[in-house]
């Protein structure tokens, strides 16, 4: 008998795709719950295997992203877990169960499914943005500004995101630069008055109009950036480090066909136990409306171990009328 | 000047009440925000310094609650934040800032403040129960049961909580006792079920109308429980573990002379931003009615960050109308 035969015999009690924050630790809760479980992820960390240094997770001074990660990955192996590195096709809902499709020969079933898909962070699609990814390209500027103490920075876009973010990263950046496509920030009043008043110091600058078309290095690191309209003459600027804060979308593709329910941002509608309108499927992490407080490890972790929870509860739920028939 | 005047000229931009999961990482997150933050909790760890492995925090596969403690307050430390391990006395809210009473003559400012005292699990209050505490006893079933494996042990209780946990128990002990005051179990009947199953397997029983009067031990460990009535003949039942669950109480009194509002469980009622109805003061962990869905550190931990987000942009807000006069 072959391997994907054998899994095919088999029915996990629960099957988490997404192998980040939210899905490690729901894999985690899920085995102290004694639920059989299977990771399938693209990406081990998801979007935190972008971070080069982690230093607000608690209980590590400074680690990465990737080495975070890894720990975690470790401890959901170590309670019995199985981690699939693979991108899930498809979740197919049948009667009493869910099959996930990898492909065509490979297919698991489960009782429940938690997923965690998380978001996409929207890229730019220009020279260089892959290459400096993580040695001055971030997307995310509250686990990366620190890291730019007394350095100049650009903050690309004009939501409240780009502009909140460009006000907290002039904590530490000695200049800030927002660059923006269209001719006026569209962020809550109460950062653009603080913003305006980093321009009036100096220590802010806004760039209007403007796209970025490249994002130069000197192989190692960020050393400046191309505009495709010219800023004092110039169209280029140095500069150490470039934040991208054009909006995410998040990552629903796979639920989607399932009809799942979304709200009027494209996040996935959950209860406060991550239940969604679909019997026996839970999500959790920066996919779920509950998300759009706070988009951080720790936020989504903590969404993972309630559908987990869930998950444990559904099942035993499942269970409850064959042990009254017997 | 002497340390006490000094420190009262200083205002703080947030006084954390509370040294557990959820203060510690408010902490973090508010160093992260670059607000100067000061930690006053009387037990570092709170409730989770009471569990002697912690093998469901992702990051470390086996660790004490002291040894994981003492690493989020290292963390918040290193972030700049001061940790005094003392209890609050007073909250006193004045015009812009809150005033924080240690005692008559150490007093501390803050503009904002996160409270996260947590809750206080019922104790028995019987002999043995301090002198065992961490040594077979437990008031935290979803932490410890894995602890019993092939063990007997007993659950004091018969709320939901306390049937879920018997429940969750046995599937590591070999034997799960249920010993309750009352003549019926207060549970869902999805775990009444479940129990009943056990029941039928031997492997469950239920001690009605009986109180646990003392735990027994031999100096290191636990070895029985002595009971007010007989239980087939005996007035004491060999065993390995005694898990506690009579209630808790969330730890609302320092904040209940500030007029907060309460739910019907006497919870601290919280937005999703963790705000209180009280302005610039914020609550985060068990002691809020949002940590119902689960009472987890993981859980107190999101809290605490989303408390710390809200403390920053309160502080903005506040110094906007400022800058508006400038």
């Amino acid at each position: 008998m072959d391997q994907v035969k054998q899994e095919n015999n088999k029915t996990y009690d629960v099957i988490i795709i997404g192998a980040g924050p939210a899905g490690l630790t729901a894999s985690i809760y899920a085995s102290r719950y004694k639920l059989t479980n299977l990771v399938i992820g693209k990406q081990l960390g998801g979007e935190l295997s972008l971070a080069h240094k982690v230093e607000n997770y608690p209980g590590f001074v400074s680690i990465s992203g990737l080495d975070l990660t890894a720990k975690w990955k470790q401890q959901a192996e170590v309670l019995g877990a199985k981690v699939i590195l693979k991108e899930a096709g498809k979740i197919e809902k049948q009667q009493d169960q869910f099959l996930i499709e990898i492909n065509e020969t490979e297919k698991y079933q489960a009782r429940t499914v938690i997923v965690t898909t998380g978001s996409e962070r929207r890229r730019l699609n220009i020279p260089g943005e892959k290459d400096y990814l993580g040695k001055g390209i971030s997307y995310c500027y509250t686990c990366d500004s620190p890291f730019f103490k007394d350095k100049t920075v650009a903050l690309i876009g004009g939501s409240d995101s780009a502009v909140s973010g460009a006000v907290h990263t002039a904590e530490y950046a000695s200049k800030v630069f927002i660059i923006y496509r269209q001719d006026k920030l569209r962020a809550e009043p109460i950062w653009i008055e603080e913003w305006q008043r980093l321009e009036q110091q100096g220590k802010g600058i806004t760039i209007y109009n403007t796209n970025i078309t490249e994002i130069l290095g000197d192989g190692t690191k960020v050393t400046g950036i191309k505009l495709d309209k010219p800023y004092h003459n110039q169209d280029t600027i140095n500069l150490d480090g470039v934040f991208i804060e054009i909006g995410g979308v998040p990552g629903t593709t796979l639920v989607q066909p399932l009809g799942i329910e979304l709200d009027e941002t494209s996040h996935v509608k959950v209860s406060e136990n991550m239940e969604t309108n679909i019997n026996g499927l839970f999500c959790a992490g920066d996919m779920v409306d509950k998300s759009r407080v706070m988009k951080q490890a720790i936020t989504a972790m903590a969404q993972g171990a309630i559908a987990a929870a869930s998950a444990y509860k559904f099942i035993k739920k499942q269970a409850a009328p064959q042990i009254r028939g017997i």
